[in-house]
């Protein structure tokens, strides 16, 4: 059983009574239904909570972590950013959802300044599959319509996926690469562009397919135990 | 249950006696052994059998293909490559082994030669994991020692993998990618480099891990069903 | 000095007048007054032409191809088809343009269907620039509009590029990855998807900038001498 | 003409007799004489110049840097880390050379541990060219002897490189992924293994040719300039 833990910046909820009115329970608990109908064990935590709830009892137990953050990336502790980071070179897998993509864990992640284009404008996103073969597409249509969202425009300042496994259209005349999945150390991590906190993307049933899907690409393989430094020889020198 | 169908030339095992004595069942027995113990659905064909074993009926019950040849490419028929190929595209799975790289399938899949360097002289191969992360690496160690293998050398004229997972040493001085994945269509292959005839490498409980992570990591993904051709627009044009 | 070698189907131009109207000496020779321009040594050669004007003396002296065919692929002789694809194995570099996605090169050089969704209706492309340090994508903008192409969509069923340069918006919904990258063998291919011969695309200087860049980054690199087949050790065994 | 900048810790050759007795004039110099002779525009800087030579107006009249540290990555000061980093985001190319793999700069832009095995025991290694057409490969043999290097083994902690172009073979039984290209952001960077400070590796010719070839091939390629942040429809909404 894959242990998941839905990570949630969760200021706008608060501040924001459109928000509010959208997640009443805060994206994570959006998010964390759909990964409980999808069969995992599911916990939540936000910035909000102790050690931003990422004590290293919690990693500990967490195969992926999926994280949504936007206004307050600046507030996430330099050592807590470490901490994930050390689970997701042993293996750990971690989803990044929308503006997540400006939170110190995918900037260091990524070594690129993962910036792009935006706009608010109520357009409507289509979200091609160009992977059709890829473990995260499992299950899902050609394309996902999604009738308005924010959109992101390229350049999208990161390195070239190891798998690209979607592009977005969107009505203003813009594409992105909504669906990257990425080796680090020896976990995975994938991006996913959907979902600004406006919109209830997080309700849709293949905004909830495509998360568990990436969620069971990225748990961790449980490869080989890696030695690192100073090692003998394995052949007979000279 | 995901269903495995052993391909095997099965010439070497009748012609050569030292082959016959390292494999009396043959190969493709030796290999399914294997695959049953990992809990698949297994069968055989080889190259002697009707349609080589690799009717309409049996393609379409099988999940993963994998694909022993050396001395008889040339009387694989094309009607029958034509098959598996496009099953491939369909998102049926292909591990390809060792002397299998001159294979009429894995070249068509390929785009280039796939000639190498190569030497039978016992010398010692060790197989080294370079993507720990990666589903085929799932319980293996660092590296694989095999005690004799006949040696493969780069340059190995294949397309960059979309994932290189091992790469094999040389005693003898030369280095290899031998564990390589692909996606082609909405199919996956993997090509497998150890397995000369003439050694019991098929017998190898790690050799035989490698060979059951890349039939999971290849099982089909059921992902969306693509239409081509011509197509209606989906917004309004002028 | 790179030489470039532009081939043409070169049927439509004789037998559509619209098309005859908007190339009236031919796709290639529109494609090869930009290469002159660009600073190239370029000559041209068309299907009509004796061996399809692709000698074994004009490959040798080839060290870029570009290719456009559309209605008469399957006339292109299977023998001439492997004298392209061994000098692309040797080093020559080859650009694919539009509807060439079909042509007999280029599906043997990728092992897959090159299938894609297609519309005629006169709608806008626009090409995104989403890897802007690539040597295709020197001295030019953001993006490129065409304000009239045919359309081609997701999923295209092609290897994922060594490198994505360029994914194309279309009016009507659909993305497409439309400046793709590849190493084959020794040698370099690319992509390119605008060029339906009812528009103007290749007097565009945009595309013309693209195509030179391409060629350029296509041209042979004159590495290593490769050896095939069987070797000497390089240290001592045993 | 284009402008490099040899960057050196250079403390080895301070304080240890058997390195200042390999590099007198320091790596630094032996790594510039190799580029002088290839014909580009060379300075030097060094980690005890002010501001470790890399003021803002060095690194903007640099068009590739070359990176050698070992000793002292940690008295890298961040802020020239991160200078170096908006340069490389930019467009500057980054050579990073043998010990460089720790570095700051480094680590920063593969987002992982870049961690790896080592051995110091006279061991010969041979590189193996894995991409014979690509850039870095130009003018190489098939295969690159040293006969004394330390050793570095896998597996080493990065991303998947962009292109492999390179794999080391060691006597003692390990193989590296020792020639690694990387896009990131606007900028291109290059991993290259051999160089211990005290073998004479820097003066070897084909040492030398593969930095002059990465050199090239990491040069700005002054593509689109790039707009990120909040933009308008290039198409009427709703």
């Amino acid at each position: 059983m894959i242990r998941v833990t839905v990570w949630n910046e969760g200021r706008h909820e608060k501040s924001h009574a459109e928000v509010a009115k959208v997640y009443p329970n805060g994206i994570h608990n959006a998010i964390a239904e759909g990964l409980k109908e999808a069969g995992f064990t599911v916990r939540t935590a936000t910035l909000d909570d102790p050690e931003h709830g990422l004590t290293p009892e919690v990693l500990a137990d967490t195969d992926v972590l999926t994280w949504w953050g936007h206004m307050a990336h600046g507030e996430v502790k330099d050592e807590i950013v470490e901490r994930v980071y050390k689970r997701v070179m042993e293996g750990m897998g971690l989803i990044v959802l929308h503006s997540g993509h400006f939170s110190k864990i995918f900037k260091k992640l990524m070594g690129t300044t993962s910036d792009l284009k935006w706009r608010e404008a109520d357009e409507n996103e289509r979200l091609w599959i160009v992977e059709p073969g890829h473990p995260v597409a499992e299950g899902l249509p050609e394309c996902i319509d999604l009738p308005k969202e924010e959109m992101y425009g390229e350049f999208f300042d990161i390195p070239a996926p190891n798998a690209l496994v979607m592009v977005s259209w969107f009505k203003g005349g813009e594409v992105f690469r909504s669906g990257c999945c990425y080796h680090r150390g020896q976990g995975r991590v994938f991006y996913f562009r959907p979902g600004h906190e406006t919109y209830p993307t997080y309700y849709n049933p293949l905004i909830r397919k495509v998360i568990a899907n990436a969620v069971k690409w990225a748990a961790p393989v449980h490869g080989p135990k890696i030695i690192f430094g100073n090692v003998k020889p394995l052949e007979k020198l000279g």
